[in-house]
């Protein structure tokens, strides 16, 4: 399975504090959580500023599950990525969005809605309560997952209803978040995990990085991805009496 | 319409505590509160301790929406009562559980599941979250809507998932609650409001008030309610064909 | 409650069988019979070829739900009202999609996937079966609902999972389709009709105006609509306490 | 993993038309086919007749998924029984409804409704048609998968709105069915797949076998399997301070 990080790699560059935490950017951290949980999987990074923001047609056409972590600079992906990475995910490919990666063009190409929170706070302390113990994604999580400074993200956030809600966090404010939510999108599955941040060392907790191993593999493919387009056909009455019986 | 609200009307007559808040038992300050909103309800008042639990055949035959507050006396409701809320729900009588009713056997009968919270604590301050804005139940809530001192009742809650999720609490003391959620069963709608307590005089309040109405408005019936039972046909081909098309 | 019903309006001007069943255009028929059913509402119609598409500023900030007719011309429906469109319904207003108006520019828009049906054929016998007795939508529609020569759609739809799963259509042919499915997308609601088609007199009918007429009542917005844009703040800590507790 | 086919095994050995089809039983047919798939499994069988109608404690204490096929003699497993099954598919064990296993009195207990379907008939073709190709469950499937002849279960199905809605059939008559759809309960999760017969060699085909291993593989527990009982807590303040952070 060819997974992919995807990251803006903008602070991490250009902000001392940012750049402490995360040196090696926060993809690095990221991909190395999910290679100590899962050391089968292959792992590569893209970011923006690469040709082609680092998703060419031949990466992205070889990648199983897209991690996307984006902040400050959703507005200079290139449309034409937000597009292919929408058909790609439409064809069956598992796409995460981390943090203010719900922001970001990606996530509202593919959902419909703004995607934006209602509120915004630094500093503030997580707690990540299961609602759903039989989802598998819950499986292995502390429960609450207690993270002591993070970001606060505030409801209404403007999706569409997931068909899969794991996880809701309160702050120490008071807002409250469904912080682990998740889409089936035409073939392909749809995940957001607002705990992490990008000034807090979160990322290499074994507790969150558990969390995001359990997401990869809920919203792996499971059959091979193609194209979701040119599927409508005309065909005559019983059709389906001659067709090769293929699976899905 | 016709709005029956139960009550176990057990600390009203009991604990002087409960006694002064709801001299008149809470049922009523519930009731008041649905007629404040639309004086053209017709609201009838059953406890514990009447014949037949309050819920005799011809009460509830001709019940459209039952509200139902218990709370320490759960066990004491007779099964034959239970079973008959039952069916009249799956014929499509609305039915709101209160607070603690959400652990009564009515509803435990409904969902499925032990319908068990996972913690509770008294005292604590609640924020009632809107998390669907688009649903008719959020409308003209406040949110947040605040409640200075309540009741904590913590996820995980033993619940089927919830066809419709409309708030999301949160407490002082960091746990949440899906506090506001509904459940299509049979032909009737069932809805959980967590936010209520017995000593504290939550339901004078404007606002809860308000948000109960809504509810009420979303549970009642559109159409008669029938039995549950005997559905099961096994008709000719094409016996479609010659049906009336009466409606549902 | 201000009503519009827009159409492309081409084949009733164009193609002799439609101009034959329509007269006066699909639109006309769908808003007359939603007056059929309630007087008080106020029935507007826009169609592709005026200016603005018919959706200009002043006409879509005054209604309340749109109704949605296209088939042949979706790709000639400007992108600034498409996007004008959406925002709407984001803040509130009830969009409808009619048969082929699962395909158009607004659905996919809004709703983020391709709306592409897999199949279609030309007359089949379609029934319509209720499959949430418990839903408003389904009250008074007759089950099943009888066509006797429609339009077959075929699943897989590529939609993203309904809230709402109302209605599924079997067809002569042996497919299925999700025909009756709803979204809350921000602060609004959304929902498909497929059942309809412009060369048969479907519009015309009793029980498909009654169930169009639940969907009206359904999708129309219990609060005033608003900009959806612009929501997200960073509050101080505790910024609820001073909030004005206005409901949603 | 354990598994265990549980079967009234009544029309085997009374009945020539299900003997012969079926001689050893149908649980043995199902089972053969979960280990065709993965021979990895522990499969056991159990059945009505046997003490403790075949689920003994130790029997069901070591099960981690459940497969049910009852018909004819629902009324005769126990209450003892039905609860036993309850509260470990609420502690996490996955259970598997197989056709009319659906109007069971262990289907009733977990769900809560009636879980009749409303129409049946012997002796339909039946074409299930995959409205979700982002689900596991589909993977590998026909689509649509096609049987000759199977046995009409036509909706509304008294059922609460499933979590997961995979498979929808259509039958030769017209009717259709959500013939596989799934609902997390408590810890556990539970599937029902319609299409099978015991007067039919269904259960001996590649197709079938693929879906039943798929709805396996889903319901499987992923973390060990508790009691669902005595949860409830009255934590002190910051109790999850000093809580273990074990996962779920």
């Amino acid at each position: 399975m060819q997974i992919t990080v995807w990251n803006e790699f903008f602070q991490e560059r250009n902000q001392p504090n940012t750049a402490a935490v995360y040196p090696d950017g926060i993809h690095t951290a990221i991909g190395e959580g999910l290679l100590a949980n899962d050391p089968s999987l292959n792992v590569g990074y893209a970011w923006l500023g690469q040709p082609d923001d680092g998703l060419a047609e031949e990466v992205l056409g070889n990648t199983d599950v897209l991690l996307w972590w984006g902040h400050l600079k959703h507005g200079l992906v290139s449309d034409d990525v937000v597009a292919r990475v929408r058909r790609r995910v439409l064809g069956g490919m598992g796409l995460i969005l981390l943090h203010s990666g719900i922001e970001s063009k990606v996530a509202s190409a593919v959902l419909g809605t703004t995607c934006k929170m209602s509120f915004w706070r630094h500093d503030d302390r997580e707690l990540v309560w299961t609602v759903d113990p039989a989802h598998p994604i819950a499986q292995g999580v502390p429960n609450p997952l207690i993270i002591d400074s993070g970001e606060m993200y505030g409801e209404p956030l403007d999706v569409p209803t997931p068909s899969d809600l794991v996880f809701i966090t309160s702050y120490e404010g008071g807002e409250v978040l469904r912080s682990g939510i998740g889409w089936h999108v035409g073939r392909g599955r749809v995940f957001f995990v607002s705990n992490g941040h990008e000034e807090h060392p979160l990322y290499y907790r074994d507790d969150l990085r558990r969390l995001l191993s359990n997401v990869v593999a809920w919203a792996a493919p499971t059959a091979p991805i193609m194209e979701p387009t040119g599927r409508v056909a005309n065909p005559d009455r019983d059709w389906w009496r001659a067709a090769t019986t293929e699976g899905n």
